[in-house]
């Protein structure tokens, strides 16, 4: 979620950071391993979650009765690490700069790529992540004030329960950005349009309403400055179904690393619902 | 604007009151000079201004300069009593229930009819009413608390200035519907969708920052109560060019009186722009 000012400044050597195929080459080759803010600006990024067939199907269907957090962008076939609709040569054991590996709920390893972790029964998911959207809001002329500081987005667990399957249950997570108001009623427009990386905001105006009881201490990322005249506006976080993830202790769950997404060729404005 | 509680209960005896081409026959022949609240439900209300040619034209500059509060639904041509996109049939003369009657600013008459006021150069405007957004909220589920109270809606003089012409000047003038902040952002999206009837808010939250001291003394209409955990939700108000075509004191303007509108053919729904 880290830094993604550079995400929005599109390079202008042609280099192969323009290019999402070519930068999952490199990512591949082990020639790269940091941050993909500011790599393939204007293609979609996405968080990533890894999970044994027997759990797969259930946090599947977690994802999609819980869309504002867990907007789907692909699934695997049980043992395929490939994602085709994002990328006709992604291999997802080789293609995320950085993973993290949970055993039974435990982080036991932080790889660049989890081949000698894979399994014929794995099953990978791309969800939707906030990069898209906040592109969209750059495109409309909003300042956002993590970006402007160069900064992680501020991100809470509020008091609202995420619908539940038998084992993926937990809080919603929530990224807050503020706006002056005429920006805010914008900001609504513009996310309502990508519904599949995370839509509109699900609150806004009053954090004590969804238990946040103080807006200087986010669970995590940095606190950003409410300034007078400003209202903060809370978007679903895909951070949500990553820790959900990892409270349900499944065997084995792997992730991207923070900040270390899935870089994938379409286009985040090709997302537009309408 | 009063009473909007009966438009959004359709009648179910299949008499006149349900369809506009028969509300204006009767308002027309002198049945009828009450509110048009309830009339016709699911159609298009006007508000109205008439205003001789040499005033019309910077009029009509001033509505698409400012087309939050003056959405225009309609222009008729110089002496003509018809506006044939709203009713085939429809005489601005004769069908709408009250007028308010201005020379040099000042009110002269409220008759039921203005056939004797009327001249060769007139030009008759109907602009869009908040009637036909509050529909798409109540469809939508939302509560409308003014409705629920059976009250005027609270407007209010902001401190922001519409966008002026040579003689056409004033602060745009709001309604106010106040929500819990998942509806605050349902009512944005809604009411982005019907540009001719005011569409999106224009400001939430913060009503001293467009420079309302006080929420329980609105300008116009009658305050409501801002329960705990809700926000005001600001719209662009009609109101705003009846005001600013008073102050501008031309020669001659009639209006609709307030709370009886010009009752149109075409649907609210159809108000859609996406």
């Amino acid at each position: 979620m880290a830094g993604v000012t550079a995400q929005l400044k599109p390079t202008t050597d042609g280099d192969w950071r323009d290019n999402p195929a070519r930068v999952r080459a490199e990512i591949r080759r082990g020639a790269y391993d940091g941050h993909t803010a500011g790599l393939a600006p204007g293609h979609v990024q996405g968080n990533v979650a890894i999970l044994p067939a027997d759990w797969a199907d259930e946090f599947l269907r977690f994802c999609l009765q819980n869309p504002k957090p867990c907007p789907v962008l692909a699934v695997g076939r049980p043992g395929s690490p490939a994602l085709p609709a994002l990328g006709a040569d992604l291999d997802i054991r080789t293609d995320v700069p950085r993973y993290r590996v949970f055993r039974d709920g435990a982080l036991v390893a932080t790889p660049t790529d989890i081949r000698d972790f894979w399994r014929d029964d794995l099953i990978a998911f791309a969800l939707g992540c906030s990069f898209s959207f906040e592109q969209a809001l750059l495109d409309a002329g909003l300042g956002i004030r993590h970006i402007e500081h160069d900064t992680t987005v501020p991100m809470y667990v509020t008091a609202i329960d995420t619908a539940p399957t038998e084992r993926f249950h937990g809080k919603l997570v929530v990224s807050m950005r503020p706006f002056r108001p005429a920006d805010v009623i914008r900001a609504v427009q513009i996310t309502s349009r990508f519904p599949s990386v995370h839509g509109a905001p699900v609150h806004l105006g009053l954090p004590e309403a969804i238990g946040i009881a103080d807006l200087s201490k986010p669970s995590f990322g940095d606190p950003v400055e409410i300034e007078p005249g400003e209202l903060p506006v809370f978007w679903a976080c895909g951070v949500t179904p990553q820790v959900v993830a990892e409270a349900a202790k499944p065997p084995l769950f792997i992730s991207h690393y923070p900040g270390r997404m899935l870089v994938c060729d379409p286009l985040n404005a090709a997302q537009a619902a309408f």
